[in-house]
C-alpha cells in the first residue's frame, strides 16, 4: 500500500454537510487512485449521498458521530464542547497518523483552534499561518499569512516564506526546484515599509532557504505572478485578499450592468456567451478553494464553508498534493537548517 | 472678491508637466469662475500651453522659474536643493495665504516631505494623512491614510475619522451631514484585529465627532460603498488601494483576451461597444485622481504623475472643494473639540 494517501473529511462541516463534501470527494477521486477517506460524521446522512458513488464507498470507511461544530459557535465555545465532533476526530485522525491531512468546510475559528491544539506546531515554528492559492496568468501565487495570524515579527514573515516554498514546490510538482519569494509591502525600495518587512528582507537576502528571496511586491503587482511564493502578515494579507475578491465582483457586476442596459449589448453578450463562459471558468474561485493552515505537525485544509463539490474538490487536492509529497517532513528538515542559520546570525 | 479659491499649481511636475497642467487647469476653470490660479514653473514652456486657454490665463499669475524636483529625486535630497522649485514656491504660496491649495504632480515622497516641512501639521495632529476617493455605485467613499504613514496609534486613527469626515462633507457637499465612518479590518466582530484598530473602534464608539462611526468594513466590502469615510494606517490602506487597482486591471485584461480570443465574441464585444465605453467611463480612474494631504496648515494635493488633463482637472477639483468649503478652520475647530474630549476620557 505504499504512496497511499488517507485523508480524514469533516462530514458534517459547511453550509451544505455531507450533501457536497461526499461528491466533492468523488470527484476528486476519479483522477487519483492512491486515495482512502475516513469520513467522520451522521453514518445515516452521509450514506444517502456515498451510496451514490461506488468506487468512493470502495476507498472510504465512515466512522459516525453525531456531535459537529455549528457553523455560529466562537472558537472557545466550540472548543471546550469539541470532543466526539466530527471535525475533531477528524483532525485527531491526521495526529495519531490514520490520515496524513484533513480537510473541513467547518467553523475557521473553531478549526484553526482544535488543529493548533491537537497537531500542535512543529517544533521551532512560531507562528502557524494560512496559505491561499492565488490564481495568476502564468500560474498560481501561493500567498501566506491570510489571517491566522495579525501582526508579526520579521522572524515570523521568514519562516512563513519557508512554508511557502515548500507548499509552492508540492503544488507545482516537478516543475519548480527554488520558488521565488517576494514579501507584500507598500513600495519597491528597500527603505520602505514597517520594521517587521524590512527586517525579513534583509534575513531572506542573507540565508539559504528552500526558496528565492526576489523583493518586494506591491498590491497592484499581486495578481501579475511577480513570485511563487508571497509572504504577509495576516493582517495585511486578510485585506488584501478580501480586497481582491471584492473588486473582481464589483468589476464583474459593474460589466453586468453596462450590459443590460442596452439591447445591442445584450445581443452582443450573447454572441460573446462562450468567450464569458472560459473567462468565468479561468477565474472561478472554486477552483482556488482551500485555506490551508501551515506550520503545524499535521496538514489541515480548510474549505470555503459556502462552496460547492467543484469548489471542495479543490480543497482536497491541496490536502492530497501535500500529503502526497511528505510536506510536514520537509519542513522539519529545513526548519532545522534556517535555525542552524539563524544562531550563526545571532 | 468674496468666495474666490486661489489654487497654486506646480507646472512642472508629473511625467508630462505643463502640457498637461494647464489644459487641465483651463479643463475645470470652464465649469468654475471663481476661481484664480499662480502657476509656477518655466514661463516660457507654460506660455506654449496657456496662449491656447485665453479664459485661463486671464484667470492665472505665472510666476517663473527655471528650478524644479525631479521625478526621481530622492525626499530628502529634492528637499535639501528644493529653494527656488516650482513645486517648493507652490506650496510657500499656501503657507503666505496667496493660495488656498497647491496642485502638484510631481516626486510624491518630495512633494510630503516639502509640504509637511513648510505648511506644518495643525496643532494636535500628530499624523497628517493621504486620503483617496474611491468610486462606489451609490456614492464615492474616502478611504484614509493611503501610505503617508505605516502602522500608526489608535489616536491617529481616531483623527484620521474627523479629517475624513470633513473632507466627506466638504466632497460630497449640502447632501451630506454626518458621514458615516468604518474602520478597515480582518472581521467584522468586535473581538477582531490588531490593537490600534480596536482601540481607535472604541474611542470612537464613545466620542462625538463630525461623522457616525459605523463598524469595522472589511477588503471585500470596500467597493460597496460601506461608509462615506473608511480609516485605515498607511500600510493596510496603500495594499488595500494599489490591490483594487490591480485586481481592476487584471480582470479587464483577462476579459479582454477571452473576447479576442474568438471570432464570434469579438462580434459581440463591437455590439456591446457603447456599453463597453459607458462601463469604463464609470470606472475610469482619471476620475478619481487625487490624493489629498489631510492634517496639514494648507491644502495640498498630489495628483498622480502619469495623469492626462482630464485627471489633473479631477486633483484641482478636490482642492477646489476644500479650499472652498474652508477645510483647515474647520478641523481646526473641531480637532479641539476632540482634544477636550479626549482629556476627559483620560
Amino acid at each position: 500500500m505504499d504512496n497511499t494517501v488517507t485523508i480524514a473529511l469533516d462530514a458534517m462541516g459547511g453550509d451544505f454537510g455531507p450533501s457536497v463534501v461526499i461528491p466533492g470527494a468523488a470527484r476528486f477521486l476519479k483522477s487519483h487512485q492512491n486515495l482512502h477517506f475516513l469520513i467522520y460524521g451522521d453514518e445515516a446522512q452521509i450514506n444517502i449521498y456515498l451510496n451514490k458513488y461506488p468506487d468512493l464507498a470502495v476507498a472510504s470507511k465512515v466512522i459516525h458521530t453525531d456531535k459537529y461544530v455549528e457553523n455560529h459557535d466562537k472558537p472557545s465555545s466550540a472548543l471546550r464542547k469539541s470532543k466526539g465532533t466530527s471535525m475533531r476526530m477528524a483532525i485527531e485522525a491526521v495526529n495519531t497518523g490514520d490520515a496524513g491531512a484533513v480537510v473541513s468546510a467547518g467553523n475557521t475559528g473553531a478549526l484553526m483552534a482544535m488543529a493548533k491544539l491537537i497537531l500542535r506546531p512543529l517544533e521551532g515554528i512560531h507562528r502557524p499561518a494560512i496559505a491561499s492559492i492565488i490564481p495568476a496568468p502564468e500560474g498560481d501565487t501561493i500567498m501566506m499569512d491570510m489571517g491566522a495570524n495579525l501582526l508579526v515579527e520579521a522572524e515570523n514573515l521568514v519562516q512563513f516564506a519557508l512554508l511557502g516554498s515548500l507548499f509552492a514546490k508540492a503544488h507545482k510538482g516537478a516543475s519548480i526546484d527554488k520558488p521565488t519569494v517576494g514579501i507584500l509591502n507598500i513600495g519597491s525600495e528597500d527603505s520602505k515599509g514597517p520594521d517587521h518587512v524590512k527586517g525579513a528582507a534583509e534575513i531572506l537576502s542573507t540565508i539559504t532557504f528552500p526558496g528565492t528571496y526576489t523583493g518586494y511586491v506591491e498590491g497592484n503587482d499581486i495578481l501579475n505572478g511577480p513570485a511563487d511564493v508571497i509572504v504577509t502578515d495576516g493582517y495585511a494579507g486578510n485585506i488584501a485578499l478580501k480586497t481582491m475578491e471584492g473588486t473582481a465582483k464589483s468589476v464583474g457586476r459593474m460589466l453586468k450592468n453596462a450590459l443590460k442596459s442596452d439591447p445591442l449589448a445584450m445581443l452582443g453578450s450573447l454572441l460573446a456567451f462562450f468567450a464569458f463562459s472560459r473567462f468565468k471558468k479561468k477565474a472561478d474561485p472554486r477552483l482556488y478553494n482551500g485555506g490551508v493552515f501551515l506550520g503545524l505537525n499535521g496538514l489541515c485544509v480548510k474549505s470555503h464553508g459556502g462552496t460547492d463539490q467543484i469548489g471542495f474538490a479543490s480543497a482536497i487536492k491541496l490536502a492530497y498534493q501535500l500529503a502526497n509529497a511528505g510536506y510536514i517532513d520537509q519542513v522539519r528538515f529545513e526548519i532545522e537548517k534556517l535555525m542552524e542559520q539563524e544562531s550563526l546570525i545571532d
